[in-house]
């Protein structure tokens, strides 16, 4: 079976995002701080960024693809990534707007699902082969996956800020059994690896 | 000047305690958890516990000294440690019932001390010489120091379980800088150690 991941960066107060988040400001206030490591560290913390984006297959929720508080989204939305994603594979979003793929360049289409995780998730396996599935966000779809157990290894990348306010990932996840297998850091973040256990 | 120090034994999800605090379980359900990694990897995690407990003076809440919800405590109440507590040095406990000082064995002496957090702080620095000073708790308390910006290190032990309620070290707290300059770990409890500016 593949392993399923899920690579998240958190606040050290446990936000993903900060409060107010708006289609200007998808991150909400402060919430841009959150990925300073990725942008201003990339060779410190490249295999951490490597691990994100060696899936064989990508689950998303719908405002991960098309914003926060976006209603049904115009139908020639193409997501936020310009004409070539970094996926470079299959992605496959949860909604409730179906609509037929959207192939873009570089071998990332987009596949969307309205019959909910469990479908997606098996689509998912068919497109990954023997690679892994990443859940890649956002927050509500991590928990979502995290709570029905499916999720096998969670990858926190804490950065150093307190949001105080916002989207948080792991309130109301129930209880998880969790073992941190690797640990390392720079200064603008710790990543720390947990295997996920039912 | 001393460097403030403040250790804490976290769950993933943020809090030092778990919910339902009573005298009989004073870390609340689940709260036990927390601390496994101190009993049950003594060996492999001695250097983060030799460093919750090689300071020259201690501060801590009432509640750390007396138990949660405790009324004023009964005047022969020696704390939780028995007659040799663990911190060999003088610990300035904050309260607002004010007694005598009570000298233990092994050169812990409690002082108590109802004139506020900068007193306690003065204190700790007279008595500490050259050595650190540790805010040994509460979460209240550890808040507190860090939203007064007192505290220079503050040294978290994340424990991989999710308490789902309970008392949460961060909420409130404020804007904070903070670096992570030290991380490492077992299967038990990740250690980070942080840099706290002003």
């Amino acid at each position: 079976m593949n392993t399923v991941t899920c690579d998240l960066t958190v606040s050290l107060d446990g936000y993903v995002a900060g409060p107010n988040q708006t289609p200007e400001e998808p991150l909400g206030e402060g919430g841009e701080e959150l990925h300073r490591w990725m942008f201003e560290e990339p060779e410190a913390n490249a295999e951490a960024v490597k691990g994100i984006l060696e899936s064989g297959a990508y689950i998303m929720g719908r405002n991960m693809f098309a914003g926060p508080g976006a209603g049904p989204w115009a139908p020639d939305w193409r997501g936020w990534w310009g004409e070539e994603p970094p996926y470079h594979a299959p992605v496959f979003v949860l909604t409730h707007h179906p609509r037929p793929p959207l192939k873009m360049e570089g071998g990332t289409t987009f596949h969307f699902v309205a019959d909910g995780i469990e479908s997606a998730l098996a689509q998912a396996r068919n497109a990954a082969g023997d690679r892994n599935i990443a859940v890649a966000g956002g927050a509500e779809t991590a928990a979502q996956f995290l709570s029905a157990g499916i999720i096998d290894e969670l990858r926190l990348h804490i950065a150093p800020i307190i949001l105080g306010g916002g989207a948080r990932l792991l309130d109301g996840v129930g209880k998880l059994k969790l073992e941190p297998t690797e640990t390392r850091g720079t200064g603008l973040v710790t990543h720390i690896r947990y295997r996920v256990t039912r």
